[in-house]
């Protein structure tokens, strides 16, 4: 019993170095294979709902996904056993998508109607973020994230503050504008505010009284000014740690072993201190 | 009588510290309160507007609408009460937005019609920019309103120079196109402008003739180029007081020993404040 | 003679002071008068191409765009008299403009169509810019033209690259796409790469197959992104002179009489480096 | 024989100055005259798609189009046998270019239809990115291609999870919403997500139902937010680099008067290069 215990435990282990680790090559062969399968379901899926195309390759695509199906459900199961906490990976955000991008295609066998909810595989797409810890990318995001973190506060008041001032104008405007331009509500007045103001304009919905024309002209206007104010703040804040990244990473500053002065131009060859030379072999 | 009037002063008192004050727990409890009716009562404002929803719940809207009007005059007489400058109060830019969010239904007794002008209500979310004062988003909200206050000169410059452009836009564009293409005059053709220009681009009124759409190709560029200016100009205010900040913060201060000043220069020997030798040996 | 020719001389020399100076009241009090006139007549016109307001005001409208006209043709002359160099004013930019501002009005005598040119008066609204020589805007709009300008070789390189971009992008656009979408020319698909380049997005073209529809959506991505473009270069330059400014304007820096140093701290009484007193009465 | 090798020699060696140099006088005429030749050959091609136009003058673009397509086909020729590497010509991406954009033109004798192919000339525009080696604007676009450069690893995380996000918003919207809005298949959706992330907002497409319209405003008010990310990037390597810039113009180097080394630091006492003391008098 012990003999079998321990080979399902090697095997185990195994499993779980390729499949939650990225250090050995064949976890990082799994992960490509996972991500080039995620991939292709999220295409197939979109393919599915292109009539024309579903016309010509029903069946493959039928084919198709219950193999993806079937792919899935092993690497949830494989994941299960795998890992040391299975229960912590089932409740988790991960856990629970891995899941349900699965049952669709199950449940469609009893219930025809519902194999169109596998387009709840689309959210496996979020799994690709983890290329961002590649260590290719790795600095350039947490460069990003910091900034943009740094930013959350500001943008949070901004974005309060757009979304009273939404609010306000869309109740003027549907005081002002007839139910027959497509202001039917003070909600579709403040959806047409919306799209005004973040200057998408659709134009199913626009003024068609004067009044409503010059008050939707000093929206756009606002618009047009305040995108000025999630850039600012997002720019300031990569300006900021440009500046700073400069400083910390291109420059290695050279000390005087004699005066202890820094100098940070890397040609310098004698202290601009006290005139003796520099130690200068890094 | 002296002691009623005592009784009455001491619940004078208690109440201005509970509708004015922020200090108490009832205070505070009192301002989260409020909000939350304002966001309520706007929410069914809004929500009568939808005609499937008021047909079903218009009883209970009605309700519902009544009671928060009766609340807000509550509110508002003991405002009057409760305040030692009632008259300052009355006249003030809150006391007209409180007192005329109330009218509309007392007067919808006499005049039906006028229930609709409850929206007018929505102006009281204007209190909820009271939020801002909160420690947690002051900072952040100085900042901002100091970056947008240093940006006004240069911003008011802007909108002159587009404000202009626009109308003598607005003039060509009528005569070059023909009033078929929806340029009927030249104050739509300058709402036109500012929709192309800003953006927007609804696409009720496009121009037709290939001079019009020329000029208008020309127009477009202008504006996808001249977004830069207000960015440019907020976004070098935010950079200015981010760089500021950064010094203030990461800077260790040196704090005197003898009278408590804190100075940001390294440097430093001698405190600014008293004049005490600084120990400075970090 | 020369009696009269004197008049004559103190009255041009008044009047060219009024006319053109704007060191004296009455020369000021003129400058608003014809700007509010300018003003008055663009908004005239402007309302005069309103089918409904003419059809109301129109005799009144005939009676104040004569007395404009006649003002302007009086005001004309004066300057005219009044310069030293009157060839020089007749041939420059705001001469020419000044002139057919009138004429319009007087060849509606013998044509009655010409009526409508008299929006080119609106061009006389680029007097209005002389405003922003006022002492209040000076600074404001100097920083302002100084960061235009220096961005100016930058966004010639961008205009450049955008323009040739625009019309390639047209022409495979126009391949891809079939007429009835709207790609009716290689021309008109370059107003639509540019309606969606600047993500205006009139709606009146656009792309229905699904190769055209991905195209789209390249170029809207690219047109969502190299809006960064201009942004950062204007951003930029803006940025440099604010922290210039900063240095120069803001920071009155105090000086030790006794040791030299320098200290940015206004609240400061004792020096830093030599912990002697401060004069620090400015 | 020798004699006429060596003035054919004689003769390609002054074509490849002519053609392949700017260094001569005859060599900038050269390009400039094939800029303008490439420009109205665009043109030619653009104005004959134009139905109108083409109708009027179908000879002559006809006439012209053959002109420019045998004066193209002899700078072909004469580029291959002047150069030195003429397989490598042939292979490049510009040799590829300048041989298919003669010949639809050839193959329309042939088969009628095939003219409408020489709208790839366009292609043949690339070649005026040669303009931007001039020495007025290289400056100019090396700082732009520098900070391009620079932001396109953030810039390349940013396009990545954008894509993620439109197909997972895709995928939500096509189930929401219903087929008569538009939304027929998810990647219609997906179209429909960039038009309107990007804020270009066609409206052929537009949600309908109160939770599409919800889930659009949140669509939109995140477009209107992301649009400060590549923004921020741009901006800050164009702050970063303009402000190095500044500081090698704006302060005033000292020079070593005994090895020529130029120094920054103003403090500096001794030369950084050779050891010797700075004059540091200004």
């Amino acid at each position: 019993m012990k003999k079998i215990n321990s080979k399902y435990e090697v095997f185990r282990k195994e499993t779980q170095i390729i499949i939650y680790g990225t250090s050995t090559k064949a976890g990082r062969l799994f992960d490509l294979i996972l991500l080039g399968i995620i991939l292709l379901s999220v295409f197939l899926v979109m393919m599915e709902t292109v009539q024309s195309f579903d016309a010509k390759y029903h069946n493959q695509l039928i084919f198709f996904e219950w193999a993806i199906t079937i792919f899935f459900s092993l690497e949830y199961i494989l994941r299960i056993i795998s890992t040391d906490k299975p229960i912590k990976y089932i409740c988790s955000f991960y856990g629970i998508i891995d899941l349900i991008a699965t049952l669709p295609m199950y449940l469609s066998i009893f219930f025809p109607g519902t194999r169109i909810l596998s387009v709840i595989r689309a959210l496996r797409l979020l799994r690709l973020f983890k290329i961002l810890n590649h260590p290719k990318f790795t600095s350039q995001s947490i460069h990003m994230k910091e900034a943009l973190k740094a930013s959350r506060g500001k943008i949070t008041v901004f974005i309060y503050f757009v979304l009273i001032s939404t609010i306000i104008i869309g109740s003027v405007m549907y005081i002002v504008e007839s139910k027959e331009s497509g202001f039917t509500s003070i909600p579709m007045s403040i959806y047409w505010t919306i799209v005004t103001l973040t200057t998408v304009g659709y134009g199913d919905i626009s003024p068609q009284t004067p009044l409503g024309q010059f008050l939707a002209a000093l929206v756009m206007i606002l618009g047009y000014g305040i995108i000025a104010v999630p850039t600012g703040i997002v720019t300031a804040e990569f300006a900021k740690r440009n500046t700073n990244q400069d400083i910390n990473v291109d420059n290695t500053k050279i000390t005087c072993t004699t005066c202890g002065a820094l100098t940070q131009n890397k040609e310098a060859k004698f202290c601009y201190h006290c005139g003796n030379k520099l130690n200068n072999n890094q």
